[in-house]
């Protein structure tokens, strides 16, 4: 088992990564304040892993709150199904949430405990190759509304992560590839060496080799700890985390929520992002090239859906998170492992990136 | 105008107090960031004060939601009233939302300011003597849940208070002594000297003299403020601030919340408690006449609702947020400008003050 630290102050917490961690009770215990558990899943990963981690809690008075699958029930009307099993079961300030399932259980379970009784405990159990790498580190919770995707929410610290490789086993392949999309970003933004690593080691990591994916969470989930570190609230550097986000959360508008995975869309999106800082000159065309092959070999699409018009993209961008009075802020590429905000993008060499199509990336 | 700065390092606010504060641009411009303002009112303060304070904001994107009026309302439905608004009008993680109206407006605009994009800016324009006296202090936002009050919240500060006492004028009379219950509150459980002055000035706040006011809701947001910077959420001395409240709870409760208001249900909720404190021997049966004359004298009530029984009051009791692995924790009174939280409550004589009907506080 490998640990992490998220240093955040009083807020800090370790992230445990490993094979077989669900049902090890000490993990866990250290990390319950009260004697009251709500453990909060999804239909498809019930029956897969939550008689496992109820028996890791015996002796607390466990409850579960059993989710349907999918975005389009991250709203507030399946986050109420939380407040009331809470309610129901008669939870109080020392309860703990516990978050059994991928990112969507994470974001709303975590957002149920930033806002239950104004904040209590959470543990983050994420099962998916891209909650285990994205949403076990840097707080962020809430869910969605009909005219925008994470428009409410909170920053909330777990107490814990404990991201076990062998729920990796049951995922579909479809979210693998998605969860790589965003192994490789971390190398994009911020770890040429760990990008280096990817491309060598990316039939290991497809064909999901316990030590190498093991080794991708960890220096995922440190490379962000590091940018999250400087920047707990997303006021700076934080916003390098979301290279390829604003074309990817067009890409998925546009297409209606969960007909492109997050990771897909965000993988393209980086394509994109890479693409663009090409032709301003600033990434050559070999790590262009390369970075095309790479999401190829992850099984990720390499060309944006062929029904967005650059003006589909550009009005979904403009209501996007990283606007600011107007202006499209988007996160480019220095070169491979360094990417920068910037407002200052010429307009017509990304409606050339937008219309690029199938030549997307391939400089 | 009187300035009381909230003391909370880097989230430290200002609250302003005086007559005619609202029309006055030069105090709102400096707390607001961008260029987007969102006014949060309900149906009862919108005609009698939103142009006023639309007029103020000339320059800016001036945006309003207007609420139905009343605590029935303090629900996730009516909240999602404001998060449309935001992103109708498209309002950017830069906008600032302002609360006009009483502490369900001003809760539920403060929770809304919370959750958006996780957390944008609030200002605080409360038109009620409780909401200048209880909500401007502390940063507490949220909404009701069918099973219990204020389930769903934050703790979120606002950038500034403009406590315009010239709002007092059309709060009609029961709103007014409802407010009084709070103000009283503050000299009962930290400061003697104020509730002395109370009782010499209660007819002139009666009166709604505006020194008088002015100068209770100073007193009142000091002595809040003093309490709160000793524990900005609530995990001890905080308390104190509840005296009532867990009895006044139960009354809402059992009676349908907006049947009493909740200042009246406090304003009972005290008596009881220091009826409860006077049979623990720590409150002189002096001190308990005084009080009952002091609520009678405010216009509040000073009976229990006559069809609760023991068991309505302990059953209410038992899922308040004050309550701890089952135990009630009640605040009480060493003596008059002394509060403390325990959970050593004696069951019978705690039974004799729920049941004393007309002779609540009569010693």
């Amino acid at each position: 088992m490998n640990t992490l630290t998220v240093d955040l102050g009083d807020r800090s917490y370790p992230i445990f990564i490993g094979a077989g961690l669900l049902g090890n009770s000490a993990l866990f215990t250290p990390y319950i304040k009260g004697r009251q558990v709500l453990i909060v899943t999804n239909e498809t990963v019930a029956p897969l892993y939550l008689q496992q981690v109820k028996e890791a809690l015996a002796g607390y008075q466990v409850d579960e709150v059993i989710l349907p699958d999918g975005e389009a029930y991250k709203d507030l009307t399946t986050l109420n199904l939380i407040y009331d099993a809470l309610l129901q079961k008669q939870h109080n300030r020392t309860t703990t949430l516990l978050a059994l399932g991928g990112g969507v259980v994470g974001d709303m379970c975590g957002y149920a405990a930033a806002s239950y009784q104004r904040g209590v405990n959470f543990i983050q159990v994420p099962t998916t190759l891209l909650s285990q790498v994205d949403s076990s580190v840097g707080g962020k919770t809430g869910v969605n509304h009909p005219l925008g995707k994470n428009m409410i929410g909170a920053f909330h610290q777990p107490q814990c992560v404990i991201a076990d490789t062998g729920t990796l086993n049951t995922l579909p392949e479809r979210e693998l590839s998605a969860g790589l999309a965003e192994v490789i970003k971390y190398g994009l933004i911020c770890d040429p060496a760990f990008y280096q690593w990817i491309k060598e080691n990316i039939a290991a990591l497809m064909a999901r080799e316990p030590k190498a994916l093991a080794y991708a969470i960890e220096r995922s989930c440190q490379d962000k700890a590091e940018v999250v570190a400087q920047d707990e609230t997303e006021s700076g550097i934080r916003a390098i985390l979301n290279l390829g986000h604003t074309f990817g959360h067009a890409i998925e508008a546009h297409q209606g929520y969960g007909q492109w995975l997050h990771g897909e869309a965000v993988g393209t999106g980086m394509l994109m992002a890479a693409d663009l800082g090409w032709r301003m000159g600033h990434v050559s065309s070999e790590e262009l090239r390369e970075l095309r092959s790479l999401l190829q070999a992850s099984g990720l699409p390499v060309v944006g859906p062929l029904n967005m018009s650059a003006d589909d993209y550009l009005s979904r961008m403009q209501v996007d998170k990283k606007v600011l009075d107007g202006r499209i802020r988007l996160v480019l590429l220095q070169r491979i492992g360094e990417a920068y905000m910037t407002s200052e993008v010429p307009k017509d060499l990304l409606t050339q990136t937008l219309l690029a199509g199938d030549k997307l990336g391939t400089a």
